[in-house]
Formats: C-alpha cells, structure tokens, sequence
C-alpha cells in the first residue's frame, strides 16, 4: 500500500538509471502508481529506457516534447492505456545548444536560445495546454516540473539554462492559476540539487559546482533518489493544497550564505 | 501502513478539534505514529485535549513553551514515553497580548510584545535547544512550525504577530543550519492559508480575510485537514533533504497577485 | 547640476508622452544627461517621438529592438553622435501578439509566444551582447529595463507578457553577473506599479488592475513621472554597487498581503 | 546643490570614521540636508562623533535608542533645532550580547536574545513609534534601517543578529503600510555588503566572510562610503514611490550562486 495506491501517470525523461526521471518512475510504482513513460526517439536509443519499461510494467510512448502533436499522441496513448483521465505527469526535460558547443553567455546563438528555451520551457506549456484541451487530468492532479536554482539566482556556466529555468517556473505559477481553477490540478516545480546525471555532465565546472554544493547544504546534496521519493508526495493526496509554487529539494543550500565548510 | 510507521514525536498546541495542531495529531496516528501531547495548563483547562488524547493513545505533559524547565520535562517525558530518542516534533504556539488588546501597531505595548515574540518565535529556539542539548532527536528526524504569509509581507490587522512570524521564520534557517549538520535534522515552517480556528478567530478582520483569500487563492484555502496531512510529508522520509523552508500551504495564494475573482 | 551630469545613454520605447520612456528622457535630460532616442519605424510613425527630440536635442535612430543588425547600427549611431562609449540604457520594449489577439494563456499560439518572448525579453540580451562586444558602455555605466510584478507572482490576464518579464528578469542576472566582472556596469529591473501608458492599455481588465493595485499600495500606484525620475538614480553613481537586482517602484505593493482598503 | 537641498534628519549610530552612519552624515550634508547626530552615552565616549558633529555643523544628542523617554527627548530636540518637523531619519544600531561573549547559537541566552532584539530590532520600532505620534515627519519623509542578508538566509557565525536583522525587515514592512497611508512617509532597509566597521569586527569570522563576499559579488562588496551614498538617494524626492522594500546593496551578491572566482 503506497501514497499513489490507484493513480496513473506519466513520466518524461527517464534515460538511464541515473536520471531523476528513472528514479520518479521506480519510486511512482513502488507507492503503488501505474505508469507511462516517454522521451524522445533520440534518448530511446542512446539510454536504456526499455529495461525501466520491463521493470515496471509500462509501456513506453516516443515523444517529442517540443511538438504539440507528439503530445496530443502521447496524451491520448496514455489515456487509451489508462482507459480514461489520469492523475499526475513528471516533466524532466531540458537541453541548451549553446551550452553543449560551449557559447559562452555573452555571445549567445538565438537560434540556439529558441532552442533552449522550446525543449527546456516552453514544452512545459504545450505539455499543459494539451492536458488542459484533452481535460486528461483527473481533478486534483498534479504536475511537477524539475528546475534548478540558477532560475532565481546567477550560476556562472548555466548560461542560457538559467533563463530557461525561470521561463519554466513561470509558466508553473501562470498555467497553475489556471489549471487550479479549472478542476484543481496543481502545477509545481521541484529546484533540485545538482545530481550527478546524464544531463548535469554536459554544464560546465558541474563536478566543482557539486562539491561546493554539498560542502555548503547543511544536509548535503540531495540526490536523484531523494528527489523521486519527494516528488512522489507532491504526486500524491497529502499536497492537494500545494500549487504554484518552486519547492526547493537541496539539502537546505537555497538558505544558506555561508558556512565554514565553505570558507 | 502510512507514511509515519515507526515514527514517534511530540504535537503542540492542540485545543480543541478545530485546531491545526489537533488534526495533525490524528493524521500522525492515522499514518502509524505514536504521540505525546502537549500544551499549557490553561489550554488544557480551556480545550477538550483530553478527548485527543484517548483517541490517540497519547499521553499529556504540561508545559508552558515559554519555559525552558518545562520543555526539558517534556522532552524528558517523551523520551521516558518512547522509550528513547524520537522523530518529529510540530509547534503550534502563537499568541499576542497586543493584539488581544486591541492596541494598534504602531501604538504596541513592548512588555506585551515581549511576549509575544517569547510565546510565538523564541519558544521555538527554545524547544530546538532543549531537543539539540538532550540529542533527543533520531537523525533525519523533523521539527515543523506553523506560521502565516504576515512573516513575508504585511498584512493590515496582524500586527505583531507579523513580526513574531518573520522572527519564528528567522529561527528556523539558523538553527535548522546547525541542527542539519550534528545529525540530519530538518526544521521548516508551513506557511497555512487563513484557517478556522480557535486562535484564528482573535484576529481583526479574520472573517473578511478568509474570504478574500479563499477567493485570492487558485484552489481555495487549505484547511486544518489539508494542512495536518501536508505536515506528515515533512514528518515522513520522503522529505529527508527538506529543511530551512518556508513551505507555503495555501492553495497557491502566495504566487497570486490577482484575480478577476478578487476585482 | 544634476545627478547625471556629463552622463550619456540612450532611451528605448518613448511613444508619447505618456510613456514611461518619454519621462525617463526628459528626466535625464533635466538631471544633465545626452541622449540618443530609438524605437522602431512603426512606433516613430504611431508616436510623438520627434516632439520629444527637439526637447531633448536628441537625435532619433530607428531600430527593431529584436534586429541585432538594427541595434549595431544603433550603437555605432549613439557613439559616433557621444564620441566615444557613453554610460546609461533604458530598456522599455514589450509586446504580446497573444494579448492583443486575445488568445487566453491555455490557448496560446506558439509562433506569437516567440515573437512574445524575441521582442519583450530577448531583446535585452540582443541589447546586452551588442553594447558588451563593442565595449561600448563606460565603466560603472548603467543599464535599466523595465518590468512589472507578473514576472514573479501570476496576474490573471497578463498572459505570457508574465513569461517574458520572468525571462527578462533571469536575462537581468545572468547578464549583469558577467558584465559586472568585465567592467562594472550594472544590469537591474525596475517592476512598476500598473502604469496608464499606450502599452498597458492593452492589457485586459487593466483599469480594474490599476485601481485595485491603487487602493492595495500603501503609497497609492507609483507614475510615469515617479518611476523618470526612480530611473535617474540607478543611472547615476549614486547606486554604483546595485547589480542584479529587480527593484519594486510600486508603493508598497509588493510588500502587501491584504488591507482593509481592499476588502 | 545636492539632492537633499533644504531636507532635515537625524543620524543614528556614528561611532567613528568607519561607520556607514558617519559617511552617511558626510553624504547627507554633502548632498545639502542639516542633520542632528545621535548615539549612546557610551558610544559617544568611545567614539569620536564630536569631530563629525563639527564637521557636519550638527548638534549631538545623546539617546538610548531602546529607551522611549530618550527617543523622546531626542526627537523633541531635532524638531527645536530644525524649527518643526523633518524629513529622514537613518537607523544604524544593532549588537548582540551573545556574539560578543561568544555564545553558540544552539545554547543562545534568552536575557541576551531579548537584548539584542530590543537593541537591534524593536529600538526601530520605537523609533518608528515616537516619530508617528509626534507626526514629527514631513510628508513623503523616508525612514531606513541597515540590515544584512543574514535576516534572509543562514550566515553560519551571524547567530542570533540573524533573527533580530528578521525582525527588524518585518516591522519594516509592518509600519511601512501604516506610516505610508499616513503621510506619505516610506520606510525601507538596505542590506549592505558585509563592511569593515568597528560594529562588524565583533562577528566571528568576519575577514573571510568580507573575503568570500568580495569574490562573489560581481562588483565586489560596497563599502561604507557606497552604501552612504546610496542612502542619499533613499531620503532623496527621487524615491517618493519606494517603500516596504529590503533593498540589497551588495555588488549583486544576492544574485548570486556560484562563480569560478570562488570555486
């Protein structure tokens, strides 16, 4: 018996089995979910996406998160899987062509920055609105989108991630207002600690960002693991009241200054 | 099976059965936790906690959270009840003379705003001590106070209390600082909409604020209810890497500037 | 002898004169600034604009702020009219093709939310990374864009202008971050009250908006003039340390939860 | 001509020429305004505000600024001296008798704690409170406070100053409302970089702190004569529509995460 005992979901941007995704998927059945995951054509092959799958049951439904008819295909897919509305959607999807052919900030390619911000961002928004149109959530879903704290903040190297970020966490507070009044699905973003995955290796100076981190988070970094079991509760009936808001999951690093672990 | 299995910790505040700290100690229980209650002499005279604790199995320790002596009976107490160190801890203690009285802010008495900020804010540096100095809490474990958006922004009418909150907020960092790094206790607010309780009802204009709130916020107010099985998350596991946040519970109000509902 | 004595910069976005950017120039101008005027061919044929140069003895160059052809050719303009590098830039551009076609926020049309986005937010870094490679700004200069609350907290009807202004505000730090380091020039945002300019005119509900945030500001909603005459500070050396910052010029608004002015 | 030609205030808190209160007064009266300085019995033997009294051309009037009678008293005589009612009034007092015996947080004394709030915080209030009921200000007269980053996050070393520096950002914003609706008056805190002043020697820590900062904010930290200045600009007509604000004058350290020049 667990806290998502009869809900059903579905979870973008497992990879492998050190993406959040993965663990959200894992930890998602383990309290009880049914699932369907999907990512892109791209990410099926380069990452193991297949043996989660067996795991846990579910099907796997290729989609690209910045093409609205991807989407409205991957609702519907789900919702003929589910046999009807469903209850929660994890959406961990971002990637910056600036950042992975080391264009520095100043010198942005705005084919690139509309690049970002598409997959990093605005598929959050096409994600919403074809769940809204579809009216594919049960009332009182929940949508949780994984962000970092260089949307609030300067993270030297984030570049135009950081921008991305905040567009992300602002289409999570407009659409929420929105969604929460239509049948009370919340909208929510996790900021998340650095974590060692597929995806954090492509930043710059992660590896330094990481440590400074952990040394600077009262409890340490937390991990993907950490993160899974957190998001499975903003999944869940005991948040029902929680929306628009950016949770941070970062060991307490969002409220620090300094400390002489850092110093 | 709920989330609390194992669990044990110590709910202030509870009065009667509209009280935030009430139904919080059910939904403890509920989730599998044992419980010790506590409040002051008067509360206990004034409320029906008696009733709480028969159907909660709990036992009630006296203690003004004022006092240092009596928080180190309490917490000796626990211990003695639980048999050792124990998990989580709610404080739910607030009061201002002030206000009682009716003085306005910006004519406050400061005897009874000492008192104030002793009963709502430093009460809770006190119970941290008191637990930090008899390590009385299993690593991992959680402290959670209640506190109200009046900390962050002003809200006409709550007068010092806004203060003692921004204060008890304050505590919370520091301390949550200090006690993440001995041994992976997290210490957070929850940040609860208006709510129909007992104490609320000191509050000038309370009626009319619950209102526009309700009317403010995309999912309404969070109650009582909603609010107790919010708190057992961060009681729980699936939150070890939460600490030194204010967490708002407030059906998205504190992200909204406006609404067509509120014009 | 004003506060911007021997300063030089240039002001974007003054329609007419009720434009924000229309006070900022007569401001600078009173306070013993240079300016060089720029807006697009559209908003020269729509506006007033030429009334404002001969005031101001400024000379007008046309620019599409999304153009970074056009804002290199502004640039080269306003240093050969300086000769040399000059101190000061307001950024006031925005515009959702969304809002004035009145596409609700779950509806939004994706071609018209880039051009959203291109033309209110990534203007700023197109702006930035031209005045940053030509090195065209003296140290310690000063650049300002405008923005407004629905950036951070969401505001039935402002739609995606809310995205674009998160985004501005994200651009605001990760700019100002590494031009600060370069040679001191300092990148912030002022949020303005609700303003009755030509551009918030075409916001839905404004006039409602407006008094609401009206009776809500403790100071009432700040003005045109107000928010000139704000500007003139951050441009001059009287704020040389003030970087990264969004800077609320409302009153008091953003500090407020509620007031009995408003229930 | 300054920007405070024909203002009138009062200057709380110079101790010697490393004061932010002691640059305030030279900027004050640079900028035009007549001051009268004010500071304990026992800072004034310590100190040497007798030769910025000459300078400034400025009475000294000896005040407790936890004492009602003596903020009184002091009041009384700024209004005999200026010849009525004035305009601004910086508040630049705080010590913690916990740091200075070097009480660890987690083991705070409550008599100490109490003092600290009263001298750090609640003086402000007092101040805010004496200043109401005299109507001793102006219209549209501005009140500030100096506060630090530490009321906001977790400065390890900053202890209990941390909660009064809450504190007082709280009746900031809680008088704010009222004194605005009153007569226009604004009151805000600046939260300055940490400064090499005899009140920041007492802070454990303190050189690395100032270091740490200093590479992180991307303008480096600003110093006392930065912060004096930009303190004109907050007593100054420029910033009539500015209230309720904590405003960071920090070189954008704030803003910031990380940077390379610290990892």
């Amino acid at each position: 018996m667990g806290i998502l005992q009869g809900k059903k979901g579905i979870i973008f941007g497992a990879l492998n089995d050190m993406s959040i995704a993965w663990k959200t998927a894992q930890a998602a059945v383990r309290e009880g979910a049914e699932i369907v995951l999907t990512n892109t054509a791209l990410a099926l092959r380069l990452g193991t996406i297949n043996d989660l799958a067996r795991e846990c049951n579910a099907p796997v439904i290729v989609a690209d998160a910045t093409s609205v008819a991807d989407l409205e295909k991957l609702v519907d897919g789900a919702m003929e899987h589910f046999g009807g509305k469903f209850d929660f959607v994890l959406h961990s999807v971002g990637m910056s062509p600036n950042i992975r052919k080391n264009i520095p900030y100043e010198e942005l390619n705005y084919d690139f920055l509309g690049k970002t911000l598409d997959i990093s961002a605005i598929s959050f928004h096409k994600l919403l609105k074809v769940l809204y149109a579809k009216d594919a959530l049960n009332p009182g879903g929940s949508v949780v989108a994984l962000t970092y704290i260089a949307g609030d903040r300067a993270v030297a190297g984030y570049s135009d991630m950081s921008d991305a970020k905040a567009l992300l966490q602002s289409i999570t507070r407009t659409f929420g207002n929105i969604y929460a009044r239509h049948n009370g699905v919340r909208v929510n973003t996790v900021s998340q600690s650095p974590t060692k995955t597929s995806a954090g290796q492509g930043i710059a100076g992660m590896d330094k960002m990481f440590d400074y981190a952990d040394r600077m988070s009262p409890l340490g970094n937390a991990d993907a693991q950490d993160c899974a079991d957190y998001i499975t509760t903003l999944f869940s009936d005991y948040t029902r009241k929680v929306t628009m808001q950016n949770l941070y999951h970062d060991g307490g690093f969002s409220s620090m200054v300094c400390t002489p672990e850092v110093l």
